[in-house]
């Protein structure tokens, strides 16, 4: 099932130069292996902001909370998930 | 370029049901088509509520704003137009 | 899956009382069957409101937003949907 | 009564493990003492969230608030609190 | 037990005006004799906003329901109600 | 004159448990106070909240800010005060 | 004592223009009644918006609540009112 | 000065379609009859509403108000107006 | 031209209180000389907050500007500035 | 393609005074860097707040994103962004 997630991240500016750096790292590493494994169908920056919009492919809100939560910035996001479904209108099948 | 887009549709309880069906059919017309041309990239409706999140794929703002503002239903529409650009942590080609 | 799903209802005043009597009639209706068939778990008023918290164990988003849409009173609601998941703190089997 | 309860947890991300370790195992020892006593009825995991919502059936506003006040979390949590009653379309007993 | 209420009245300025007098002549009725009766224990306006503030002292959240939702105004109100309890710092014996 | 204030506490969870336990020691000692005088004419703990609801009874406006400000933990509170006034449907001859 | 009122006038753009001249001349004629009694001291406009700031010095909430809900404007506006005191930081004498 | 205004216009969807025409020519024609006399220097569609962000450069803030207030679509606008002034990184002239 | 400016100032529970003082009597003594000068024409305090209005008669936007960012207290204050114009029902010559 | 962008800069009141001295002096090179070379349009300061208003001229949401996001205060902005288009009654060609 779809999920419409919205991340706002708010690191401390003053955070350690090194520390920062790895943490994005990391979160780069988990992101791009759950768009290979087709979870994280979708990942777009919100021009302007530290944010995304993401459409995630998961097999029940158990599994988003886990994927989310084990995020290396999740203690310094906030989240917003809402659940999509097909649109009468959509001609995408996989707009599911 | 690509822009989010979040509408929400307030019909009046009231409207007169056949011209609400013609309203919706000819809205479903157009957001066909629009999807057919590769414009209306994705088409998803927010569970529990008239709304959709959309993924407008357009040659500029003006054209995103000519589109949208041409929909039959946008007088009834609440609308939210955000630009996205490619995140860098993303792997898939289209999501630029 | 669960959902939390808060429902405020928002009647005109002046609606024809026969109208708003069928109107809830039907709503009770379904309902009362949605919760014979277990998908409508749980179903409060909000102490004040002419509002409820419901909860709503359905198989997919999807079946979730038809349900919602199908209430005779939809037209009339604000409804706010939200997905839970299982709280690695609780010891109740079907607080999934 | 029954209290519907939202609690959101703040902890700051740089916080000494150890302490938070130890915070979060307090916390879920008390929440599962008062769901062994029946007392915190649901609880479920907002999904994406550091966050929950959960029934508590209590004896007075009181009670709710001194057991609310006891968690070890509650300096870090915003907490929403209120009141349900029966909703006259419930078939279930214990939807008081 | 106590809670409290926040009512805000949207009178449509339009309304006929007997049917106005008639509607607050009910409530005026409805109010004084739940005061007498012990149940709404305090009630304000708030000075400039056709509101007011209000304490019920009542033995379950239904019968606040119960009560504010046959408020003749009820249709036409926003409300808010949260449930009080005694402060450690109180020295009112009733302030509980 | 008649005050509806409205007082959130937000004490940094680190705060120094002596310094915590003095600054709540003052401030009840000068509640209580305040209560004997008749100024501080009620005060409820919000349910579920480190916050209060309280109603004052002052000579004016800047009696009500002298107090107010002079609280001690004045300093960590989001304090709301609204003038209040009779309503014309009381009956208690001191909800002036 | 004084208040700070800021008074939004929301009239439907369609009512009939003959008494929406009449309300607006029977509002101006009190308005300036009350500005030549001293009551309401002072009367700006907020450059773009219908609505104005305004500084009320009554004797008591009820008389400031009594002046407002007589306005013939009331029942198309939403008010605020906020008692003022004197700053410790003024040098005017009539800034009480 | 420049004052940085944004308007959005909600028209009735129901409202006569010459009555709507006849408006937003007549708004047309001030506006560009304001742009050439310099007035109403910036004018500017926000992408996907009935909205706009504008530029006033007026000898005062009543200047503005006048303007604004004789718009023929104003009794349908809200309206925000904040004054603008010099930026110290600016290198334009005209960014006054 | 008149400004309409409402200040909350928002100064760290713990600052060193020796400076927190001299920055209040900084604060003081530019208040005062420019209450002298006519600038700053009136000041209250709202009663409740750490927080004042204040009416300011400057020469342009970028004058108030100026003044508002050289206040001692301007770094630990939100500032909301809206720009005030003559009411067609004032009777007072200075509020312009 | 136009953007309207609003700055926010909550820089920390403690910060180094070299440090910030610095941080504002680099952003000043590079905000008047992008105004020569066509980007930043437009840039005006918002009477009594440390925030602007700009317009950006730019290629794509990425280009915009890029800029803003290597802006030295970026880390202590909140920044909103919105894309423009042309307004169907604007007379002036730059407007786009």
């Amino acid at each position: 099932m779809l999920f419409h997630v919205e991340m706002t991240v708010n690191l401390p500016p003053d955070m350690d130069s090194a520390k920062a750096a790895s943490l994005k790292a990391e979160e780069k590493a988990m992101a791009q292996r759950l768009q290979r494994e087709g979870i994280w169908r979708h990942l777009w920056r919100i021009a302007g902001r530290y944010a995304n919009v993401s459409i995630f492919d998961v097999e029940s809100p158990a599994q988003l909370h886990d994927l989310l939560s084990q995020l290396p910035l999740f203690p310094y996001m906030d989240v917003q998930a809402r659940a999509l479904c097909r649109h009468p209108s959509s001609i995408h099948d996989d707009d599911r």
